[in-house]
């Protein structure tokens, strides 16, 4: 009989060393080597999660997907499928009436395509699998508002979304107030692979993620707030790419008195409620804004706290 | 240290034999014989999935249950708990005011008993446990709209309603328009136990499913894809029965125009907003309707993918 | 054979003798000593559930963080984290306008501090996290009308959650009518950890809880049921407190027919549809209605039946 030792993603597993098949990340706290609380540094660069309107009536963009080493916590890296070299992919944004026109080509080593939630159409043409150096078209006409998940349409679909391949759409409501500020967040699981390898398949069938993430980087806005002013008010969206976990998004010190999720307006500000969270099922969407009225640093994050430990996890720093 | 030994449901352990205390049903892939891709031959039924309304005003049912073995996944079978020897139980549908007479029937080996939601009433009597060769009389009017889960209710709960124990009641709404299809899946977990016995407590324990399903079998609508026309309106009603996990229903290439969740209206037509997801917690119901427009396969699941990967999936197959 | 050695927290490890660092409270089912469905015996006292409303306009509130040993289950003790000794914490009313005064004193060994979800402010100050021995002043002033929640807001959160320090602050609607009876149910998750020890964090980080309880007891209310008289209209007030799953609250022979859920009334007793369940994330809230027509027992339970066999269960006794 032979043994495979799994330490999972978040087990103590005092003593052992490293495991050279799965979880080789495996660092000086026995996750996986990612510690969520880590400092990435002064030369660490966040994602840029403001996301500005659209003035476009057709957007023409061309994605590459590209396999990349990409940075996804302190010290980690981890190879990762993308749209355009990033994880999230690129955020789209338009309005209903809007043309979409996505040359997709393929710069990876397997089979890859995409779906994209914010248009309809039959699925066979567009969102079929192309092989490495083939390209697609997908042209989509959006029709109804919201805020959408693209992803790829390649099986296994876990494994190709669980490793970094997933993006947001925004179709403006037609009568979307203009707030201070607009920040789009991607909530999205990591599954570690062995060095230089995609991430860990069986990882993501034992549901065992060893981060969870807005936008692609552990804790990154924690150490790069996202920016406001005492009295601003700050619309937030919201993807949760998953592939397989439910977000539950709340901001420290705010409340959600206006909340868009999954095409309905739950909540405005003339409403006597708030919300104090956003809960997202995977593949769910919506928006969530709040008045942050005083300087200071409001902390985000799934609370889904085995997650918010994991990493999904940030603020707001709100200056005078 | 201590380690339990544990055979998860998605492990990737290649060339096992079967492990004859859990997990005996494991098969190539080494996730207990399961493999959602497979295709089930062409001697495969798969459950009808259309539901028609329903002119009774009281419905006299004899639910029998039995315990027997089904298929669950091409080549792999497991003894079920059922209501009427199916998995999901029958379909009921009424309207409001409706008077449902139910006569429960124990055939099995071990006490059963059955909770409709469906109903509001004081559960001592007719919930009860009862004894093999037992029956009881169970009736309720219908005054609430809604698609509820029925199941059964003797302890532990867990394992009668993770072996097979449920079902769905239809409440239409008044006014509810007419379709050009109407379809109900019933999502819920597949927990193996050993060949010739119930399924597993312990998985059920761990929430480690050896599958997920819509209507009792693995991907089977991948294999034999729901009807529909181009252009048509399809309205699918939901209940996720779980016993554990939270599903989130998407249909590829579409877009819900209209969203009924657990007694309320979020989304009509009229509105400027659609939802790419119905999420629902276990127990959770509602129905979505979608215009597919052009021919093609449509592809559904739960877009948690973990739960699409073990086989929460199907497609609808949509000609000229 | 290859197998996956994985050490969680919920298995059922025939014949291995307790494990003195992890889950040392294992007893003779192996599921770390606890039986859900065991009689706490007569001695016995829950937690009222009870709730009623606040005329004062000023709260003032002195909660002492203390580090107590707790029982959690019938003959299972647990080292726990609280605010004013009691898991939840103590349950704050009000009226929006109204200002609640909070004197936090730290009488445990490791930092503590806390965050009211009731309340929009910089967390700077309130919010951070205060030594032994030392104390604060908490001041907010309610805008918006829900059920809150609040909690300890050291980090790791997931350990100060996931050992207790929770609460709830309900700020009633202004228009509530009243009903007959009001009840508070905070849902969390137990982790055990070795004797006289804090809950085990590397549990919490593999969400695998020994016990799921309302207001701190494994089935409390099974045993000592919540009083009720027939055709009572009973209003629940639930937050699922976590620190990490889901809950779908649901009592069995009862349909909501109102519920408020973050923020915003989805349903009221004129609508033709009712919920099954209130789904609610981890520090989500809301209160269901429902008139309970008949004498009888109601069970209720979160319907993740996996978390309902771990002790999320309890009923409603109606009487004459």
């Amino acid at each position: 009989m032979v043994l495979t030792i799994m330490t999972t993603g978040n087990s103590t597993a005092a003593g052992d060393g490293p495991d050279e098949t799965i979880g080789s990340h495996t660092g000086p706290d026995g996750r996986s080597g990612i510690d969520a609380m880590a400092d990435p540094g002064t030369a660490f660069e966040s994602r840029d999660a403001a996301v500005a309107a659209s003035s476009n009536r057709v957007h023409r963009i061309t994605l590459r997907v590209q396999e990349v080493e990409l940075d996804v916590a302190p010290g980690v890296t981890q190879q990762m499928w993308t749209f355009g070299g990033s994880v999230p992919g690129p955020v789209l944004r338009g309005r209903v009436g809007d043309v979409f026109e996505v040359t997709l080509i393929n710069d990876g080593t397997v089979d890859h395509g995409i779906d994209f939630h914010a248009g309809a159409l039959a699925p066979d043409r567009p969102m079929r699998p192309i092989e490495p150096g083939e390209e697609l078209f997908y042209r989509f006409t959006a029709t109804k508002v919201g805020i959408w998940m693209y992803h790829c349409s390649t099986q296994p679909m876990l494994h190709h979304v669980g490793n970094g391949m997933y993006g947001a759409v925004i179709i403006d409501p037609p009568d979307l107030p203009p707030v201070d500020h607009e920040y789009v967040l991607v909530q999205s699981e990591i599954y570690l692979g062995p060095k230089g390898e995609p991430g860990d398949l069986a990882k993501m069938q034992a549901e065992a993620p060893d981060a969870v993430v807005f936008n692609g980087y552990v804790s990154q806005y924690a150490h790069r707030p996202l920016a406001a002013a005492a009295g601003d008010r700050v619309r937030i969206w919201l993807i949760n790419a998953g592939p397989s976990r439910v977000s539950s998004f709340h901001v420290v010190g705010a409340q959600f008195d206006t909340v868009y999720r999954e095409g309905a307006m739950t909540l405005g500000p003339g409403d006597p409620g708030a919300a104090q969270v956003l809960d997202l099922a995977p593949a769910a969407g919506g928006y969530v804004e709040t008045v942050l009225a005083e300087p200071g640093t409001y902390p985000f994050l799934s609370h889904s706290m085995v997650d918010a430990d994991r990493g999904a996890r940030g603020a707001f720093l709100v200056t005078e």
